[in-house]
């Protein structure tokens, strides 16, 4: 073994973490002619003692992520099932794996597939992916407490009217004027931290989306701003089980285009900007929640 | 003027082509409180005698692409309606712009969105854009004819039964085995040439959609080929109006997943690799099509 | 084997093409300490009498892509080379392979790696990417013929001077002002057509990316067109042995901001944009080129 | 203005932050024909005082994003100089703007680019953008204090020897086998925090790359998460006035490819795999590092 300098007192390392992110699976199941399909794309995150890997090069306490892949494969074959559930059942598992590992966290993402219609009738085992917004489930292991994330990534969604955006603030490079009906767009990333597991997830994550859509539809906005904390709210109000819900919202900006050069008065034109964007976000709570809750190492929007 | 050198006669220009790439519109219709929203995404490309400019920096004949893009923008805030119609309107348009023009297309992709649903009811103003495939319209003019083709885009289908891939040829490199039940998964990319115009764009494009997902579900495949050509020929036998359809599927493989390492039999686990993938592509043309359709410029799949 | 009908009057199958696309490899070449590493990502087409596949589900005559794959791999493993020569190794191959196949395209792209400077000195066997550009090779096989295009995407280059844009057509739409000293940016993709090989590929290269980025830089440019036109024009005049030139290239807006609502002169400021953008493209070709040439299989822009 | 409900006691709102993303701009200096340009993408992010706001639509305390840009061009306009200073500036600006505002992450990508040789001269306004790596600085401000993170994304390395991997943890799912001489390859990314500023960002930065590099390049590898722990602890070996170090490694598998199957040999011949892929992170700390910089709002890996 060639030789390498030990770790000198000139940089402690102060954290870890590894694991295999984005490991894919189909996993179809089968009852006789009908078909059901989960299309799954994962990643595991361990962090805990890997002092000795780090430092010394020695790999007795890694699991290999390899190995990780593997497992997520095994764990699938078995049944999936509702991805909270098995997102849960893996980080259980690599908790248990090993000593050194101190902290696991699973994150599932599920592509939505739905049967493709022939002659009015659903398919039993032709799908068609109708792309968009994405599930998700995250479930994170500490010392015997676990914590269940879900959430939706790529809700794209728009209001032409219900809109304005005036009285803020002014400094000298504010040139921006006053709109009292104005488009609104944002693609929403929403988390929401269960209280306790397991659930309904599936009707849960139901609840929740439609919170986000209705309040985004009916709600007349002041602001993105305000918009987002009423949505988190609705999520709050009407879906129990859950204590708190982080939002992250880009402003779609939708420019009414200026024709007047044309001669020409504008009908309900608008250009949709790419960049820059507004980026708003927030996290709301629902009061009394256990301070003991308070650390929730899967407070963490990051992709693996 | 810096001097430059004249075009000398050791290189010839043999083509050109230019006009402005990928204008973004969000068109409203207000109908009281009733919205309908247009979100489009619009490409221009010029040919015709654009030697001036190339080879002697003459601009006197170049209509700017800022001015294309005024124009996409001018005529819809007259009205889009129907995307093949818009593309039509606008290909006209740069036709008749300069007698330097000699051939143009115009290329309008639309991306759907849908109502939000209140309490079982669609919004008036709010919608979701479910993402995934996009409808497109390619018009092109060119001395007094015009083609309009419709097209699919990212129409993601799947079937976990009635498909087999055996038979094949070998060679030396050749390891596959034959495969009697597999899985088949491709995002299909359409083109289809129309006949003649105008037509009703919209119910044309229902049954050409319902035509490729209908022949994916319940045609059984011998391979992704014989797939292509059956869902082509659907679309010629099932849709009036339409001189020919080309193709383009990649072959997403899901490989099984082989778990005997584990002492696990599979059950249903795959894996959806990204790359390298098989592309198939083909064209299918009704017979007796007239041959002055054969020049077609609007056979290119390329985007702008 | 499940009845399906066959392919009836109603279409007919006009065109076909299939192969691997995006094999990658990496191909490490060692002597002694000292490594060389060639990156690549490969694509096959393959073109001919497969109406037995489409039409009829008969895979005899199609090599699967899982065998093109492993070609791709066999011959890489005995040596790379110049990509040139193996794309052409590689269309070769293909073409002798079965009586079916017509029409051979293979493209090669190449990933760039240089040394990692250790003290000054190149490292033996580690590498850094560069990133952007890539260089490309393209080979055609049919009936006996070849054809070779190389090329580079992605070649980003701007210039802060030396550059106008004016005298233009003005249409009802136009409000574009006249630009006496603009910026010029622009992604060159350029292709060219060999006149015979094999050549001194990599020199040949060399020599065009010299002419395409001396000339951007030096050639003061009344549009980005006769910018376009000047250099493929230095290619056909620098570069012996090239018979035809493409080039694609974006026009990257930047425009100048409007400082002036916070009383502020723009010092040199400017907004480069995402959307939309000019696409000018162009095609130059060295006078007295053979026109049994003229049938290029090869000039397709398009990626598999 | 229209009605809307209080926040009730169900909703606290725990968290809040909004800012202007990717702001993209060209600052060219120019010095007679001699031009420098600088091109970055600047991004802005506010915490603090914003529950008006988010609970009750009043934008009294809002900032608008669009005027973040504004400051953003206008700032840029005055000059850039090393992105760190600019970074700073633009964040003590907006610190400054409102007591509503707490606290100020101001991120800044930059894209380098080079000049373009002429006749082996750089030109003095004309410039290649290489691609590829990005520099980024990233300054934040609260309650007076101020913190700068400088970091580096895309820094893409491979090493085709120096690299084992074995004597790791074996578990039920562990297929892996030891691996003595392998390829290790990874896309860099990072972040370190400055003990102090300002400084000579621009040597600093060369000097941390530098680190990376040579360790990368040098350091005989028992793991992606040794490798990682040296590089990190290369840079507070050798570059002062810095705290902190965070980075973030996937580990780029390359499978060696088996080509028994055709009776050939394994040359060097690898399959560079997209996905799954393992992600090693970790930090390392200069020991005695003041424990009040352990506050530090800038540790934070996501993009806006």
């Amino acid at each position: 073994m060639p030789a390498h300098p030990p770790a000198r007192p000139s940089a402690r390392l102060v954290w870890t973490r590894y694991g295999k992110a984005q490991t894919r699976l189909l996993r179809v199941t089968r009852q006789g002619q009908r078909h059901e399909i989960t299309d799954l794309n994962v990643s595991v995150a361990l962090e805990g003692d890997f002092q000795a890997a780090y430092e010394a090069g020695d790999n007795s306490g890694v699991l290999p992520t390899d190995s990780q892949k593997n497992a997520v494969w095994a764990l699938a074959n078995q049944g999936v099932g509702e991805i909270e559930d098995f997102a849960l059942r893996l980080a259980r598992h690599f908790s248990a794996a090993h000593p050194s590992i101190a902290r696991v966290r699973v994150t599932v993402e599920e592509y939505r597939w739905e049967r493709i219609d022939v002659e009015g009738e659903p398919h039993p085992h032709a799908f068609r992916r109708p792309g968009g917004e994405i599930r998700r489930a995250e479930a994170s292991c500490e010392e015997g407490r676990e914590w269940v994330v879900s959430g939706i990534d790529g809700l794209t969604v728009l209001k032409s009217s219900g809109s304005e955006f005036q009285g803020f603030l002014h400094d000298r490079y504010t040139t921006l004027e006053d709109a009292f009906d104005r488009i609104l767009a944002t693609d929403v990333r929403a988390r929401w931290l269960h209280a306790a597991g397991p659930a309904d997830w599936t009707s849960s994550f139901g609840a929740v989306r439609r919170a986000l859509l209705e309040t985004f539809a009916t709600f007349y906005s002041h602001s993105l701003q305000e918009t987002l904390f009423a949505m988190g709210r609705a999520i709050l109000d009407g879906v129990p089980g859950i204590d708190e819900v982080r939002l992250k919202m880009p402003n779609r900006h939708h420019f009414e285009v200026d024709l007047a050069a044309f001669g020409e008065q504008n009908e309900g034109l608008f250009f949709p900007a790419d960049r820059p964007y507004g980026m708003i976000e927030g996290a709301v709570e629902r009061p009394g929640t256990s301070p003991s809750r308070a650390v929730r190492p899967a407070w963490i929007w990051e992709e693996a």
